[in-house]
């Protein structure tokens, strides 16, 4: 029997998604999952683009251009005026999501075993990605302690060797919900200039910045060469099944690399485009009430986790993220035992273990991932649930649990299903 | 300024698209441009298909399934049974186009340096996926004077080598149209078993075939660890655009690895999936209908261009190319000079330079792939057009060329735009 690659081996498993196939089993064994899991947005897809798609009168669905429907990146181009300053329709290329942006920047920028310093923790995928090009990652640790604030210019500066070829950030920050200054990506552009890197920024939850404005890099003068910016309409415009994505670079060397990659993929998905250019006519309007409910739905998660003992949060500034201390020490068990042996009212939380945010083994063993893309009501009760879980989970095997629960919750109990304790 | 990376610089344009900067000015200079470069149908997508997109009433366009949507791979399963025998849902994996099925094909099998026997001509962007793979395609010739049959199995065995992974093919075949018959996959299948190889096989035109029936890979006992099949809707249901494809094996090493790939980049495209399981419920007419079409066309192509001189073409067996010699020594300029230098009734030609489906650079230097995927009207219009821009071509700088023209074909000229001679 032939054996498949070492390279397909040694692929981790997304983090966010490993742990389905329990929360499959909790689901047929009739426990409600509450998905804190994954930045999948229960907020409505815009519905005149819906309506686009269903009034769409093509009798046939051809390949479109390699770069996207000229129309879509005319859009884009327009929308990204307001914080990138002038944008050409040629500097975008609509890409199958931001997976397939991220890819193409990492092909058409580095090499085999060139370096790519990331901060971590880093956007789990980030480690598939830079596996599958075959780059190195050099994660640079950023700490809970700061609320995960970009690591000073040092630390990057401290790194970088003859084989760096990128600086890659998420900004704002997914797992973290973080936002990097002005400032603060100033210095970065300093050093960018100074060793003649890329640097590539994830910024596709830049419409959510809850307190500080946001700044693209795409808006600093005389870097143009260096800058690659990664995009989706898959979190802006709760469009995650539509696949697009974007990459923006005036970078006209790098336009010519990617679309050779483009071609080779021959185009993105039709109906996804056609869904996005309606998206990008409703963006204002759309973009501030969704702001306005995930507003809401950080101070709430970040007023209930608080409330919970061992707990160590913050209020992120950034994104529908927040990467949080659970009073355990090793949290990928516990987010297994969240859907293998708890119910609570027959529900349980599905949390996305923090240790898969971060190249270094040691690191995030006791944090979480938690999104905020659930209702508010939701969100209440999965917090109320994760709660009980952490008192339960932390006093497993002591006596007189049950009692213990049945006193201080004298909700009425859903008849349980087997695995509820 | 940032260096892009050596292998985005080495990567190949497509030589299906490469031309496409000619075709856009020939365009905009009005001239009318028949193409017969790309596998791109104008039989129009299944209407209920197309109509069940319009009736969708989610409001809310989420991730879907990493290996697509279960009801998709149950409607494929099925479909399958006619030509594979039993294939179970979990065997099939919805991709982003053939195009990512290929790519997860030859990561999953192959390590870097790993070697692909391939049958040459191949479709092009074959090469492109090896590249971005890191994997080295070992190129086994095949001949136009055999209406490119496959080579024996003695020439795949003398190109064995202890880095060989896999036997890649395309049957029915693109750019060739030629099928391969069970007896032909039966030799092959004998070695992939002795040297423990996998045979990978592009099926995307399997319901294409004219003459004779078609044989899966899938459909022979006893190979099934070795057996991994690519697919598409694009071509059998018209819906490039779509970009939905398949990878269909039922090794579950091989199925594992894919399953992280496939995670790594969340989902395949949600309006492409609900367009395929329409199609799928309406594939026997549908196809019944298609295929009627192109073996009409397929005639056509092959009466007409049998009528020029100097041509050396087949009636082809399967899909819906051609693989023609042409009397010229340079097809590549010859195709680059249809559109540049060349239009007839203010129409042109626009073609696929053979040379870009070999490896060996010495090979098709006159030949051209032709998609017969026009209509009747046009085809025979296209073809005629062919000719006479042969006749041009061969006899530039000769004196007396336009009035030859005007003798030969007394039909009204329309006024030629500038490039028109």
């Amino acid at each position: 029997m032939p054996v498949h690659s070492r390279r397909g081996e040694t692929l981790s498993h997304s983090p966010i998604r490993v742990l389905m196939p329990y929360a499959r089993a909790a689901k047929a064994a009739g426990t409600h999952v509450y998905h804190l899991n994954i930045g999948q947005p229960d907020i409505p897809t815009p519905p005149e683009a819906l309506d686009a798609i269903r009034k769409n009168a093509e009798t046939i669905i051809p390949y479109g251009p390699s770069e996207g429907l000229p129309t879509l990146r005319e859009k884009v181009a327009q929308y990204y005026e307001k914080f990138a300053g002038s944008i050409s329709p040629n500097d975008v290329f609509v890409t199958t999501g931001a997976s397939e942006a991220i890819l193409f920047a990492l092909f058409s920028c580095c090499d085999e075993f060139d370096e790519v310093i990331i901060p971590e923790p880093f956007y789990a995928n980030y480690l598939g990605f830079g596996h599958t090009s075959s780059i190195r990652i050099v994660p640079i640790p950023s700490s809970i302690e700061t609320e995960f604030q970009l690591p000073g210019v040092e630390k990057f500066e401290e790194l970088i060797t003859p084989t760096t070829k990128a600086i890659f950030l998420c900004n704002p920050g997914n797992p973290t919900g973080c936002l990097y200054s002005k400032e603060e990506l100033a210095q970065l552009m300093k050093l960018v200039i100074k060793y003649d890197l890329f640097l590539i920024v994830d910024e596709v939850y830049r419409e959510f910045c809850y307190d500080e404005k946001f700044t693209s890099v795409l808006s600093f003068p005389d870097t143009h060469e260096h800058v690659i910016v990664i995009d989706s309409i898959s979190k802006v415009f709760s469009s995650c099944g539509a696949r697009v994505g974007f990459l923006v670079t005036r970078n006209k060397a790098i336009q010519k690399v990617v679309e050779k990659y483009a071609q080779l993929r021959l185009c993105p998905p039709y109906y996804g485009q056609k869904l996005a250019e309606v998206c990008y006519d409703y963006a204002e309007d759309y973009i501030r009430d969704a702001k306005a409910e995930y507003t809401k739905r950080r101070t709430i998660l970040y007023e209930s986790l608080k409330q919970i003992e061992g707990v160590k949060c913050y209020l992120p500034k950034a994104a529908f993220y927040n990467m949080t201390q659970l009073p355990v020490t090793d949290a990928n068990d516990f987010c297994k035992w969240l859907l293998t042996d708890f119910t609570h009212h027959g529900s349980t939380v599905m949390l996305a273990p923090g240790s898969g945010f971060y190249l270094h083994k040691a690191y995030g063993l006791n944090q979480v991932r938690i999104a905020y893309i659930l209702n508010e009501h939701d969100l209440r009760e999965s917090v109320e649930c994760l709660k009980i879980a952490l008192d339960r989970y932390n006093n497993r095997g002591k006596e007189g649990i049950l009692n213990h629960y049945v006193t201080e919750a004298p909700v009425k109990r859903v008849l349980a299903p087997s695995n509820d304790m």
